[in-house]
């Protein structure tokens, strides 16, 4: 942020008095603009024990996979986004289920929330986002092309929570600046 | 928004080729502007039995009653922001626990997240963003002046939980655009 969105003029990064944290502050109208984590909902839709996945049409993580996901929009909830990043980038018509995890990725400023959710009618197909939809048994995941750690965290819960015929929620943080293995 | 903040040029509120929405675009370096919903994140202290609510300092809803919440900042994870808020809001030493609560609320483009918590040590107090901090036994919670029905959401379910000895997750959507009471 190099200029406030409200009158134009540059902004510089101090403390506002009575805050703990730098943030972005008018040079012109004193307006603080304040930097927060964004919302990424998606979901791990299973048709007849099978996972949709989609194999990324863009970057980051171009070519591998990953579950519908994406940033949540305002003035819809976190299941409404999660439907919605199903049928955009995959085609499908999911119906959302149980929270399965919520991961903060903390170098990217993100947290991750994703559900479970079912599949009913096994229609689906690529779109401007992805080059390739498909189910997988849990025996096929491409384990070795899975798009984000979050993602992995999520399916591999997923499974877990599947064999013991439980839906709990999981929490993770993941942190790339900690020199964490990407 | 009414200027890029990247560049100082003004925007315009259009719809990106390949996109749905209209989004805030520069009008001199093409930059797109999203805007997403924010988190908020808080707790309910817990003290033998009893529950630690702030009285509100600043508006909105000053004089009204809440538990520690606020925006999360980055580079925290939810349960860290829940922790950081009582510290801030009560200068109460909290410890995170189970996930109590989501609330959207739709008409302020805000996800409230909030957490289960025990206070160890009955030492809490006012602060510049609390009137008076203190802790209520169920019966005597002021129902009618609490600040946000996010917040009434929470702790209603947070008692009716207790009684059941369950700890479950709840999800809500509030929208007060649809004409819904305040």
């Amino acid at each position: 942020m190099k200029f406030c969105s409200h009158c134009g003029n540059p902004v510089s990064l101090r403390t506002p008095q009575g805050d703990h944290l730098p943030r972005f502050i008018c040079e012109g109208c004193g307006a603080v603009h304040y930097q927060n984590p964004k919302l990424i909902v998606g979901c791990v839709p299973e048709h007849e024990g099978r996972i949709l996945l989609c194999r990324r049409a863009i970057e980051p993580r171009l070519g591998f996979w990953t579950i519908p996901a994406g940033f949540m929009e305002n003035g819809e909830t976190t299941q409404d986004g999660a439907r919605r990043e199903s049928l955009e980038e995959a085609h499908a018509q999911v119906e959302i289920g149980s929270l399965l995890a919520v991961v903060h990725v903390l170098h990217a400023d993100q947290v991750h929330v994703m559900f479970r959710a079912s599949l009913p009618q096994a229609s689906f197909g690529p779109s401007v986002e992805s080059l390739e939809v498909q189910l997988y048994d849990e025996a096929e995941i491409p384990w070795q092309d899975i798009a984000f750690r979050s993602v992995d965290f999520a399916l591999r819960r997923y499974f877990e929570d599947r064999r013991l015929g439980v839906e709990q929620h999981h929490f993770a943080a993941l942190d790339l600046r900690k020199g964490e293995p990407a």
